[in-house]
């Protein structure tokens, strides 16, 4: 295994896309290989500007994550993309209408695009796009762009995942948008108001930018920008692109970037404890405890301990 | 801290308000003694019907769980409901709109509301959600309700603590909902056409019977009704309460409750190790790791490994 974990670690460094395609779905599985890929890979990330893109359906995300990465190839930089499809861990399911929108950037070979569903691996969706995002990292892409829809955990996962993050809105959403638009201050690097050439448009620009003002930050903090797109006629993306810029550059000068690159890297050791401890415990005894806190006759805190208790032979430990 | 626990865990068996109220609270925040109190409650769940309400924003979930809630109470039944609001993990906040619209609920005694909010608690909402609906479960509510809200990874682990997943649909939504509601599709045991009195409700209701038809289940699958309502004049929520006792029935009969109850122990077993194996490995040399990992000087499975190499004293573990 570990020759053709070297081997396949080669190929993603020397930028083949086959092989970072095999080794997506290498740690989406999960298990050892992918666990030594992701440890090699690992001290070769941290060049990458990861991008979220998040806000509610319909707001044209993927739309706009094709027209900014046409802008940042435009300037010569490659961009790899993971679009995070509403999936059901139930069936393994995956919906592809953001494939197919993202069809006008396949023939170019500066851009990577994966779909990726939730497939019930360990940590869930979150942990399997950071993983992804540190192999596009690894394999040189200087933009990896990470989309994702809904308006819950899973995009502040995903915040937490991105350097910048993207929060994109439209006019003529109901009005319980408002509380989400509360939720979405707190991760938004930038905002976005996409189908700027429709009806109300200025209206959800000034209520962000109330919003925004209302949150009042620090003297020295980053100012989020409030931007117009109308992403399907190509419009608003150069502001954009140059928008995060700044915010990167706003994340080295003020020192924030290591900040959550400290966080980023504290959230990784936690799930690779995790995730090696629950491998371990999964032994004969599993089966046993489990029908046991499922019939009320333990508790899972208690049994937990059990576990824990009977774990020896720990220096068989590897990667 | 046991004699804190104990009485406690008596005032809550015994029903007082207060304590289930502090108790929430605990295990939002975790530490020893919410686990102590877990590990003694959990013993005593298994009792209430758990019902999750998902659906995408401006849905007007929250005035059907209220008017489920006053259906309940018609017929005897004890409600606890946890609102999941969306919320802010970078500052603790949340939305109040949920709680406020819940007023007409107040002064029943027969009814527990509490708002939740993300407030990084390892495992996150979801951990918390299903600790607050074990706790209100001992606590001897017959029916506990969790609403929640958005379209993502949330709504299928809020689906994973419920016995019956309410997803609730409105006219009139952009058609980005078309592919939410195929994700959606694999969670619902029943779904709500709310706000029916408006244009395209039977559109709605056409559109959903069609789906779950081609989802063809097999011959003794569970047939998942999709029921009308206009939750804010009462209308509709009779029959969904019906249908959630038809889908309990269900359960049992089929064998499927207590497929689910297990899977349920054992995601409660492995977040019970992920949790104490955590707090264990957080010791002196985490901070270190942590840089070495942040610096790209190691990675996480390697720095993982390390530590858990490192630990000793294992039989000090209890709860």
């Amino acid at each position: 295994m570990a020759t053709d974990v070297d081997a396949m670690f080669a190929r993603l460094r020397a930028g083949e896309r086959r092989a970072l395609a095999q080794a997506i779905s290498l740690v989406e599985r999960g298990g050892d290989a992918a666990r030594a890929l992701l440890a090699r890979t690992y001290l070769h990330t941290g060049h990458a500007h990861v991008v979220g893109v998040t806000g509610p359906p319909g707001a044209g995300k993927s739309t706009l994550v094709a027209a900014l990465a046409q802008e940042w190839r435009r300037q010569g930089k490659t961009v790899g993309i993971i679009a995070v499809d509403p999936s059901s861990p139930f069936t393994g399911g995956a919906v592809l209408g953001d494939r197919i929108r993202m069809q006008s950037l396949g023939g170019d070979s500066g851009v990577f695009i994966r779909s990726m569903a939730s497939r019930g691996r360990l940590g869930g969706l979150g942990r399997a796009t950071a993983d992804a995002a540190n192999l596009l990292d690894a394999a040189g892409f200087d933009i990896v762009l990470i989309e994702t829809v809904g308006a819950g955990q899973g995009e502040v996962d995903i915040a937490r995942a991105a350097q910048s993050t993207i929060v994109v809105e439209v006019p003529g959403m109901g009005d319980d948008v408002q509380s989400i638009k509360a939720g979405m201050l707190e991760i938004a690097d930038l905002f976005v108001v996409n189908k700027a050439d429709r009806e109300g448009a200025d209206q959800v620009l000034r209520q962000l930018r109330a919003m925004l003002h209302l949150a009042m930050p620090e003297a020295d903090a980053w100012e989020v920008p409030v931007l117009k797109a109308v992403a399907m006629q190509q419009q608003g993306s150069a502001e954009i692109v140059a928008g995060l810029a700044q915010h990167r550059d706003y994340l080295t000068r003020s020192g924030q970037g290591r900040q959550r690159a400290r966080a980023a890297a504290e959230r990784e050791l936690s799930a690779a404890v995790q995730e090696l401890i629950l491998e371990r415990v999964q032994g004969p005894q599993w089966q046993h405890l489990v029908d046991a806190v499922s019939a009320r006759q333990s508790d899972p805190y208690s049994a937990a301990i059990a576990l824990l208790q009977n774990l020896g032979e720990r220096d068989t430990l590897q990667v």
